[in-house]
């Protein structure tokens, strides 16, 4: 007889996982059971098939059933697996819509059960016109909804990547879009700088973003919603699309007796066998390893669930191959902003034990002279204690993706920041300035664990402006045109080409905050403070690039101006 | 008395030394000789200077000698070193023009001398209209020539990449542009095959050039150059570009009895310091280590010029930074494609005695129902014995900057493909497909390494299809409307939907070789006979993308097509 792989899941990793035991064995029957009508789809693509950017619904099909049939990969939809009968290697289904039950014995099983969408349970959660964004029938659902003219106000509860791709597909389609975010800062997996980045750009793109809001209720009249109520406030709500998050679907798994990790998620060695022989799980039902903590981790995404299925394939036919686990690289698009992380923020590097410090620079696409320029904001973070780099973040119109990727890579070799300084990265004009920005981080990052200049984070500067008035202070030594443009409050001007002459005026006994547009030449700064005996001056981490509090816009003092000071110098 | 550090040469390294050594030393003495009346300019801008992308030539200069000088570094222009004394400590030189003499003493020295055109010994080589492109002034004399509606045709003696951007350049200053390469194909850093696509490209963009034609005079009337000579032909030309390559400037290391290394530029240490104590070397003078082979190399580029000329900045104020060296990544544009490289190519592989395997990919930098996409050719090579990863190539309109820069990462990293096919990178479908095509190529060296298939190159099919017709056929698998485009000729076709049913009409017993567009449809007809009992088949590496040989275009049998496969399956 046969040997027979069944796998429960027909989007990402399940699919892949046939396609790729197919190749393994010519002989083996394969077989995917699909709860929805369809398979083999991008879910990654659902927000640009609602904003139309993907124009046609069938491009979003990577594989129709046909074409699994020429592989000899049978597919079965419409069919809901109830129940995984391990001692007698079969499962237990039924057919939706019929409801007819059958059964279907296994040699080799794969759990691709995938995530499903936290629904809360809030009152006026059942009132129509409240969607999730999961699968593809629930885009189909959405894109004929907001079709109508009569959708005006659509309010996105949850600030994660995906709700922030809806608000751009919803501008995009002429809406009233509002985010409301429970956390005080949208986009959690990443530092509140850059947080309060990506807020701004999207308040100046035309989205409400309410953040420390909690979600009490939704109002409705007829059955349907019209109102989405916080704690503070009410808000009209033609639409609400709920964004909250997804959980792994371990049902299944659970009631088999599968083992489940700590993370709630299916617990599968690094041959992606689960802790039943010969049965495998893959994909957003599976937890994984972090690799920069070591513990275990889950974080669904596509990519990972590919990868994971392709393990999967090899060793249902009896190789074996691993999936060593997952660094939490992630990247989004909203509007012309492009964000992407790798590895730790500073917030769980901490939490995780680390001693995180962080360098943040300008990310250029291109050499200063080479026109069309665009620019992400790049942070790199090391540990203090080991010199390892331990993640990175980028936001802008630059290539965030690139820099994050090379980043991703950094931290596979366990690189420290001084190997990352010399790292021998593709240069010419049109696609680099001649030292990386990634180099110049570097850079930034090992003067600083050699103790050069301190740096200190924007949050942190805020914080003591407000509570140590008496003994910080915070010194911007930018150019006269910048200052006149924006300016944080009680600070002292000064601007680097007078900082030697005018060096009396500062005081040296307190603590000092030294900034510029971008962190250069106030570092430049930071070391001719200490040069003249300044013993407590901070570098103020990213300059105004962070600075996302209060800004005062009003003339300065005239003060003879010594010109912009290029970035030829800097900090590297 | 105050240290005093001399740094005879302006333009990259020697400015970058001199910017971190005052960092480093607020106090010492620094000053830099530039023989040229420019300093700090961007040597790698020239190009696009020339081409008129870059409007104003002060965007090429990084710093003034008055922004060196608000830093305490002084800049002593038109001045020529002549020579070194290391005994006494000082340097002597004469001013230009003038011819006065000078000496100055100097507690460390920096020789960043840079390096200068090769110039061959040819009958004709002093007539005018004979340009070298290496300084800015160099590249002023040609802007101002070309402005001349009488050059009408330009021949560029070199096909490396400095010439293939001045082609560009010339092209969109309306130009008749020919290269003239003395080996058999341009682009010599890189395999023949993407040399090929590359050729073929700029053919397209109007671009004439020839292979394998040694320069042997040029001539011209008047004193002025009418045409370049070579074995075969006479080429007209009004203009002359030699770009024949570089040589490092070691002149006044040699003379002062400082170690000259086994490449012909300046030995120096991991350090930079070079055989004399305090004496420190960097950029295009300087040889360094190849981090591949291990062997000393000299790649002159302005990006390693800068990192070197950190280090010597650290070191020349006591510090002990090192530069680990290089492994040759670069990367070009030329009208629309980007091109780029890092580590080993496959016959620079078989030199250093390895056993390298390659894969041949498409690179789309977005998924593929994105709009927009981008595409660039993606070579990854392995050593077979070890799984190391050895080098890549990209080439195309897709981001190969990008996919290089990944690939660098991992050469650091001293990854093999098992590891690189399951790296964390970015994925979300405006950035990438969803398994990278980094990742597809690592999986597709895998699949070699494992002995799944065995691939064969392209040169090597043409040559077989040459010399060993009775025991060698080639198959293509492609789908009709594909085969129409264009076929190579004497192949045999069969669309990979009907190879099972079609199997009796091949030939068992020969060696056989498999095509597609790209490798993938080819790979999977590759397993299916070798299933039917087929001992030798091979996939042919990078399909039709790399058949940079003969082509036939005619209609092929009528044979009814089971429909474009898409590449949903595939070898990864």
């Amino acid at each position: 007889m046969k040997k027979r792989l069944l796998i429960i899941g027909g989007v990402a990793a399940g699919p892949k996982a046939a396609a790729k035991a197919r190749r393994c064995d010519p002989e083996m029957e394969i077989v995917i059971y699909q709860e929805e009508d369809e398979i083999s789809y991008a879910g990654c693509g659902l927000p640009y098939y609602i904003s139309g950017v993907i124009g046609e619904r069938e491009d979003l099909i990577s594989r129709t059933p046909g074409k699994f049939a020429l592989e000899g990969i049978k597919i079965l939809k419409n069919r809901r697996i109830e129940k995984i009968d391990i001692p007698s290697r079969a499962v237990l289904g039924r057919k939706i819509g019929s409801g007819e039950a059958f059964t279907d014995r296994f040699d080799k099983l794969v759990i691709a059960t995938g995530a499903y969408p936290i629904r809360p349970k809030l009152e006026g959660i059942d009132l129509t016109n409240i969607f999730y964004l999961r699968s593809i029938l629930d885009a189909d659902a959405i894109f004929e909804k907001i079709q109508s003219k009569d959708i005006r106000n659509v309010t996105i509860a949850g600030g994660g990547y995906i709700g922030l791709e809806m608000a751009e597909s919803l501008i995009h389609q002429g809406k009233n879009v509002t985010i409301v975010e429970l956390a005080p800062q949208i986009l959690t997996l990443f530092d509140e700088d850059f947080a309060g980045i990506l807020r701004q750009y999207l308040e100046k793109m035309g989205v409400r973003v309410f953040t420390s809001e909690g979600i009490q209720a939704l109002r409705g009249t007829e059955g349907k919603v019209t109102h989405v109520q916080t704690v503070s406030k009410g808000i009209e709500a033609d639409v609400v699309l709920m964004s909250l998050g997804v959980r792994p679907q371990v049902e299944l798994a659970k009631q088999a007796g599968l083992k489940i990790g700590e993370t709630g998620a299916i617990w599968v060695n690094e041959r992606m066998e689960t802790s039943a022989e010969g049965i495998y799980a893959a994909g957003d039902c599976t937890e994984t390893i972090h690799l920069i903590t070591g513990k275990r981790t889950w974080i669904p995404l596509g990519s990972t669930a590919n990868k994971q299925g392709r393990v999967v394939g090899v060793n249902v036919c009896g190789g074996n191959d691993i999936f060593p686990g997952v660094m939490g690289t992630t990247v989004f698009k909203v509007f012309d902003f492009n964000i992407a992380k790798t590895g730790l923020s500073m917030r769980e590097a901490g939490k995780e034990g680390f001693h995180p410090i962080q360098a943040i620079v300008r990310g250029y696409d291109r050499a200063h002279y080479y026109p069309g320029e665009k620019e992400s904001v790049l942070k790199v973070i090391v540990d203090r204690e080991t010199g390892r780099i331990l993640g990175g973040q980028a936001i802008g119109e630059g290539p965030s993706d690139k820099f994050i990727d090379i980043l991703a890579m950094a931290l596979h070799a366990k690189m420290g920041c001084r190997e990352l300084a010399n790292v021998d990265l593709a240069y010419a004009p049109p696609f680099s300035p001649v030292l990386s920005p990634i180099i110049v981080a570097a850079n930034v990052l090992t003067n600083k664990l050699e103790g050069k200049v301190e740096g200190i984070q924007a949050s942190e500067v805020r914080e003591k402006l407000q509570n140590q008035k008496e003994t910080f202070q915070v010194l911007d030594v930018r150019e006269e045109d910048e200052v006149k443009e924006k300016k944080i409050p009680n600070t002292t001007w000064i601007p680097y080409g007078e900082l030697k002459k005018r060096v009396h005026e500062l005081d040296k006994t307190t603590e000092m905050a030294i900034h510029c547009e971008s962190g250069l030449r106030s570092y430049e700064a930071c070391l001719k403070l200490k040069h003249e005996g300044f013993k407590n001056v901070k570098n103020i981490d990213g300059g105004m690039l962070c600075w996302c509090y209060d800004l005062e816009v009003s003339p300065p003092q005239a003060s003879p101006s010594s010109g912009r000071g290029q970035n030829g110098g800097g900090q590297n």
